[in-house]
């Protein structure tokens, strides 16, 4: 894949307003929320906080108790079985306003991924009113959003550091952000304390989000000097983490939680390749969230990325991590066409890996091996 | 010096809000300025725009021409002879308020180092009032300062990402920024073309000092992963930019332009080492300038950053730039004694570097010999 250097067309980067780190930065958050809550009891005489947080934390009230909450405030959950659909987003907010949080002072969101694209898709929603899916695309939210902080407890999807949140829009069938300045965090609290109890696997899988996205910018066509850099770093720290002896001791989730926001700054300014295409067919098709799909992806892509499918295999054996097999056992053909369909419409990534010839490379017969493969 | 790892004690990042990049990209600052302008003229009914310029840009028209200034803005420029002193940012900030710009819609600061940090203290003491010295220090500035838009020409010093502006009061012989979260810039356009005309000496040492910082930064015992991240990668950009055949091409200036950034937000949080409280001994009694100041000092410490140093001399031969030598020569004894004076002060860094026993390794004898060499 030695194709030129080309612009990448992305020429403006809006960054995390603020974040603080470390390990116990927890603790920090009641201050910070309170000093929003001043500002908005002295700008119209009430400031109400909503914390929307990861349902895992549900009965962990040790976590729950550090948050600084007052009896005014509202604490909801989210479910992350399935990832974020627009229907939901819209409820959530209508269910907001229904019981008297339509200006909250501040959104906090504290969870992974999905609980953090909820947070900054409904703080969107509540200064800019309509539903979700007017504003899936690019640059059509025209109010910032209520000033949200965002408080991560996995770390490898950048969801913290990048400006979309994605959502499932049923109704057309569409899997699409809010791409929008508006979209970035204000702030964000960076403890690694957090993701201690984050089962191996998924600790795994969603790391490999971040070293993934990596691999494939580095890899593609189109690139620049400032996604270059955060790409470099955040597969070093990967490196760091994964090649290490236990990717869960505290200096290794410090390093990856770095790792992960430089990653999300990462995908600010650059394309994805050959994995995440198909990791979204795998998605659409058959269900599979969208790390492990990765990982499965990666795993039979020796072709297009042979040092990273070694390395990533080594992690996976150091840490003692399974990735799922067999995933495309006994398909149907009409199941195999399903999935050819919905990676080799991922043109953009597909161009910046392959060249605009791609779906010569990704013929159907070429595309059905790889999935048999998975 | 393997000390071990200690906390910074630097918990909270300050990012720049946004930044546009790339070549050509000075084109896009009179959209960014004139969405300032309408949002200032709707507020108040005004919306005047400053620019602060190095002076060496006052015979270039075409750059200029390029800022889209209207006739109704001010243009000024920065002599960069001297480091920025109080009293001169004072008499800036009456001029600007004596000529009715109290209150612009933003500030440009198009410069190196010393124009950028004026645009910064400028910006603090338009709405906070008082003179420089009072916000000299750490957090004593209040309020958000105007609305400022940096525009580096030379790469290297971090002034475009940092939340300080180095000022000398000269009243009380003190060198010390506005270290505040106000201080930080909100809006950059990284044009690498501006660099293009940048002499090459200069350019050279002033690139040396992002990868000093960085140097020093992950040789100190007080470290933190986002600071060690920002360091590494800042290195590397320095080694691809130093160690290729030309250091100004198109596509060095760039990665320059990004390892300054990214080297300022390494600043933010980390602490320098041995280079720096030399370097500030040379700049406080021979006067001379901090990115030159760096680079004689490095080549003298061999002993405290072996590889670095052998490095930093293969950069400079392949680049063809002639560090200064003899700058202490047949100095006084007096001046030796300021010189070990002015060095051993800055506490912080030393013990960083040498650990809290560093007066017994910096013994006077030991520090003249150091500068004999420089």
């Amino acid at each position: 894949m030695s194709v030129p250097i080309l612009d990448t067309g992305i020429k403006l980067v809006k960054n995390v307003g603020s974040f603080g780190f470390g390990a116990g930065s927890l603790n920090d958050l009641p201050g910070y929320v309170n000093s929003r809550r001043t500002r908005a009891v002295e700008a119209r005489g009430e400031g109400k906080v909503v914390y929307i947080i990861d349902e895992f934390f549900a009965d962990r009230p040790e976590i729950i108790a550090r948050l600084g909450a007052q009896t005014s405030d509202r604490i909801e959950f989210v479910a992350t079985r399935e990832e974020p659909k627009t229907e939901a987003i819209d409820q959530r907010v209508a269910d907001m306003i229904a019981a008297g949080f339509s200006k909250p002072a501040a959104l906090v969101g504290l969870g992974g991924g999905i609980t953090l694209d909820t947070t900054k898709a409904v703080a969107n929603l509540l200064t800019n009113g309509g539903v979700a899916e007017q504003y899936q695309g690019w640059d059509l939210v025209k109010r910032p959003g209520v000033h949200k902080i965002g408080v991560p407890t996995i770390s490898g999807t950048g969801a913290e550091a990048t400006r979309t949140c994605v959502m499932t829009n049923t109704r057309i069938g569409l899997k699409l952000g809010m791409n929008s300045d508006h979209t970035v965090f204000d702030h964000l609290i960076l403890d690694p304390e957090l993701t201690a109890t984050v089962p191996r696997n998924q600790y795994f899988y969603t790391g490999m989000d971040a070293y993934i996205h990596c691999v494939e910018s580095t890899g593609g066509s189109y690139r620049n000097a400032v996604g270059d850099a955060y790409s470099r770093e955040t597969i070093n720290l990967c490196r760091q983490v994964f090649l290490a002896d236990d990717m869960m001791s505290p200096e290794s989730r410090t390093r990856l939680m770095v790792a992960s926001y430089l990653g999300g700054c990462a995908i600010a300014t650059s394309y994805v390749g050959v994995v995440h295409p198909f990791s979204a067919g795998l998605s659409v098709v058959l269900g599979l969230h969208h790390c492990v799909a990765n990982c499965i992806v990666l795993r039979a892509m020796r072709e297009f990325y042979p040092a990273a499918c070694d390395e990533f295999l080594a992690m996976a054996e150091r840490q003692r991590v399974t990735i799922p097999n067999g995933v495309c056992k006994g398909l149907s053909d009409t199941q195999f066409r399903a999935l050819y369909d919905a990676t080799v419409i991922h043109e953009k990534p597909l161009t910046n890996a392959l060249g605009s010839n791609y779906r010569a490379i990704l013929a159907y017969d070429k595309v059905e091996s790889l999935f048999r493969k998975m």
